[in-house]
């Protein structure tokens, strides 16, 4: 197990109070992250139901999944085995019984079937039909979102994961100049991706890589406008802008960082481009210290671009940490207008101010830790436009 | 874009024809394998709410997703412009706006929400609150469940994916072949998992691989009962048992693979289990053809373990192809009792009968093709337990 069982008790007890307070009796919890984060349970089992039960009544939670991936939350969680329940396998993939079916008979013998339950309505992998079933299975509950209770908890790191994030910003480093490296006309594109990843999971000899939340991003030529693309195995060639969106990873905790290269002689547009992201991002992260709100952070960044006569919609950063596919942010604060979030030490962020224009984009990045005092930024790569 | 216009027009109308023998006038499809499927779309985004629209009235299916993934859209389907829709950046992980309000009111404006609607209602990516917000925006919609409509279009694949399949399966030879020469004592498991990612992505000289749905899974040791695991930055020991679960990809389709090793001797235990695996494989696939069920093809495999004093409660099998994080897995056919499908012609299924006891586990697998006449096995690895 990564932390103490005392860590563990720390965090469900802070879950049951924030239960407490909102009048829920009963969250059931289906990301990834919060499972771990509760639990320690760490398997790629989430592709079938699965979920953990935190009551008010009983001490530990209760994990519920596939019958054969029961042995992977022995493995991996504090729970007592009398905990860790598990449905037969002709629950998968059923057209006739599902999961929460199996659910639904477990919270009425645990007695909770007329209490308030939240799950995580808009959490990955707590489908509609999950819903469907529990509310229909359960005529006599209220039920209630649990959306991001857990998430809220997470966003300030102790001082133990602040240390894994750091591994992974240091993976991230190593990666990323590694990556920028390897882009030169004529290499294709998958061929450097295979090195990003031998990087990212080989790590450093002293600790090694965990798979990223999200694949390697590295949009190319036009298609830097189009910010979610992967890679083709396609070759590079002479003048293309190449984005590379990467993370490093370490115990399922990570630190993204974005960097834009040109392969040759960059046009006057790209390095304004670079210009005006470079002195935005340095204006927003010159304003961050405990106290300041999310949107200040982003207003910094805005006035900044805005005086080079740049605008841009969406978002700037989120809080990041520990995740599983398919985000590694957090769903907690974002730096945006209207998010009055207030920042404060051992709180990450990814701040990923990307700018698109119709044919070209840029993306320059930093993965940032609130301070007692300020801000500490944790990879260590230039932050500048690569030029080849 | 990967197929023809006419290869993609030709999926849409299959699926119109299962809507209307359905009854449902509008499919909403958030798996990210069927977007691809019948657009072409292809980005790491489904990490935000997204869709795409099939209605009886109109032509072409209608992408909605967030403006800054709305570029990837115009680069990888082959809509058009008109049918590439896209919500604002407030609506992102917003608690004050969700995007299936901007896709009711989108519904609305197309008069469609008085229409029988289809979701995915038990799909990845289609949430509860997708589903609430859906019913309570359109309270004179008539929703109902339209989960693996498209995937059971997808399980008969056409020639042209068969040959994506195949390079997916030259890609797993290659990077299995690698990975058991890698393994040994004193190396770190991280290492191994980053040159097995190396050949993945790299692939062959004449393609590359794209990322797997699954990230390998490698459990060793005791942890070979656990399937799911990942891998550490633990060194190997002589003595260890390990189960490599890996895939080939190419262009999102997947050819999955697994097999058992062992680092210096086995234990009579393990030979067994391997012996038992092997025959039971065997029997299956002998009996492979059109025409056969696919419950029949597990009875040929429990028949097989059941002489040898063994049995298994979980399926051995399911159709692949197509996918995105975090299955291969079609969601379609598997191969267990009461399973009635009846194999085709260019069905693709990763048969994986794991056997796992209290403390070791053995899994070898093979991906194959029902042919005219039989079978077809796709990747070209010894079939037993690999000793180093």
């Amino acid at each position: 197990m990564l932390f103490s069982k005392a860590e563990y008790k720390k965090r469900v007890q802070k879950t049951k109070e924030s239960m407490q307070s909102r009048g829920i009796d009963v969250l059931l919890l289906t990301d990834p992250a919060n499972m771990n984060y509760l639990t320690g349970f760490d398997a790629w089992s989430f592709y079938v139901h699965q979920l953990i039960i935190v009551t008010m009544d009983h001490d530990e939670p209760i994990w519920v999944g596939r019958g054969i991936d029961a042995t992977a939350a022995q493995f991996t969680t504090w729970l007592k085995d009398e905990n860790i329940l598990s449905y037969p396998d002709h629950y998968v993939q059923s057209t006739k019984r599902h999961p929460m079916d199996f659910v639904a008979n477990l919270l009425e013998k645990m007695n909770q079937d007329t209490k308030t339950i939240a799950a995580e309505f808009d959490a990955y992998y707590f489908t509609a039909k999950n819903y469907i079933q529990l509310t229909k299975n359960l005529p006599n509950a209220r039920f209630v979102d649990g959306t991001s209770l857990v998430n809220w908890i997470r966003i300030v790191k102790s001082d133990e994961e602040i240390q894994l994030i750091k591994r992974a910003a240091n993976i991230v480093t190593i990666t990323m100049e590694h990556a920028i490296e390897q882009i030169n006309a004529g290499v294709r594109q998958c061929d450097v991706v295979a090195e990003i990843y031998h990087k990212q999971i080989s790590g450093t000899k002293a600790y090694g890589g965990d798979y990223t939340a999200i694949v390697p991003l590295l949009p190319t030529g036009e298609k830097t406008s189009a910010c979610h693309l992967t890679w083709t195995d396609e070759v590079y060639k002479e003048g293309d802008p190449v984005i590379l969106e990467l993370a490093g990873c370490h115990q399922r905790y990570h630190s993204p960082l974005a960097r834009t290269m040109v392969i040759g002689e960059p046009t006057d547009q790209l390095k304004e481009l670079a210009d005006v992201a470079v002195e935005g991002i340095e204006a927003a992260l010159s304003m961050i210290k405990p106290g300041v709100t999310c949107e200040e952070v982003e207003f910094a960044w805005r006035t900044s671009i805005q005086k080079r006569g740049y605008e841009k919609e969406s978002r700037i950063g989120y809080a990041t940490g520990l995740n599983y596919p398919p985000d590694w942010g957090e769903h907690t604060a974002s730096l945006r207008p209207g998010d009055k979030t207030v920042l404060q030490p051992n709180m990450v962020f990814h701040m990923i101010p990307g700018l698109w224009l119709d044919h070209i984009g840029m993306e320059i990045s930093e993965t940032f830790r609130v301070t007692e005092t300020g801000v500490e930024v944790l990879a260590n790569v230039e932050r500048k436009l690569f030029i080849k």
